[in-house]
């Protein structure tokens, strides 16, 4: 899926017409993925916003990951994006929420290796996705934020 | 001070040789401004995270902007920009907190201009500005982040 050709337009169109609204929980992309949404003009009647959750304690604080969880499997978990995603949902009140954690580099994280990368969708259907990327630390955000993308549009197609 | 050089390394560099964090909360730059730190390598030494507040209800919600103030005064303000803010660096635990909130365009909003921005500063220093920016939405959006990232660059000098 990742490979999969997303326009973030189409995503905010089919959203627009669904009546849907979406928010985010981002780690490693930082802001890229709500950016993304945010480029496309009109967005705001379906984008409700979300959390940027880098350091590791936020992801409890502000999307309420369960503390023991993370102190488990650590932040780059599919358990961990999954409950970014309904943390992003709940807390924005959104119909959907999606998430992204994972190892951007250029060093790999507590034996995780760079390109190592979770994606996660919840809402009317849920959804997590394991990825192995490749690149430069931009390169791995930007197929993070694409492969977060292609994931809703999946479900909304 | 929007014209004003800034660097996003410089300002990471800044806050690890003191020792100091940040974290934001975004409006109009809708991610872009924590995407922009997140970029520079090492910045998990010092970014937080924070919140993406388009939608204006979560204004309050997520960083704790005043329900009447915002239903007073709208989104776009300056004491809703110092409020935000501020509810970025407690709610996240930082040394500082970064806020944009304005108008991105293409149309203007409940009677405020396209290009109308404010950006605001909480920690040490508090500090807020306005700025008249120019351009499409992207131009308007990079802007604000530049004016961002310069306002903590100058009180980090």
């Amino acid at each position: 899926m990742a490979g999969e050709q997303v326009s973030p337009a189409g995503v905010v169109e089919a959203l627009r017409a669904r009546g849907q609204t979406l928010a985010v929980a981002e780690s490693l992309t930082g802001g890229l993925l709500a950016a993304t949404i945010v480029d496309v003009p009109g967005a705001s009647k379906v984008f409700r916003g979300g959390f940027v959750v880098y350091a590791t304690d936020l992801k409890h604080k502000l999307a309420g990951v369960d503390a023991s969880l993370l102190a488990l499997r650590g932040p780059v978990d599919a358990a961990v994006a999954a409950q970014l995603a309904e943390g992003a949902r709940a807390r924005c009140e959104a119909t959907w929420g999606l998430a992204t954690t994972g190892v951007a580099g250029p060093d790999s994280q507590d034996g995780t290796a760079v390109g190592t990368v979770f994606v996660a969708l919840s809402g009317p259907a849920s959804a997590v996705e394991q990825l192995s990327l490749t690149g430069d630390r931009a390169a791995i955000r930007n197929s993070a934020v694409t492969a977060a993308l292609a994931l809703l549009a999946h479900h909304l197609a």
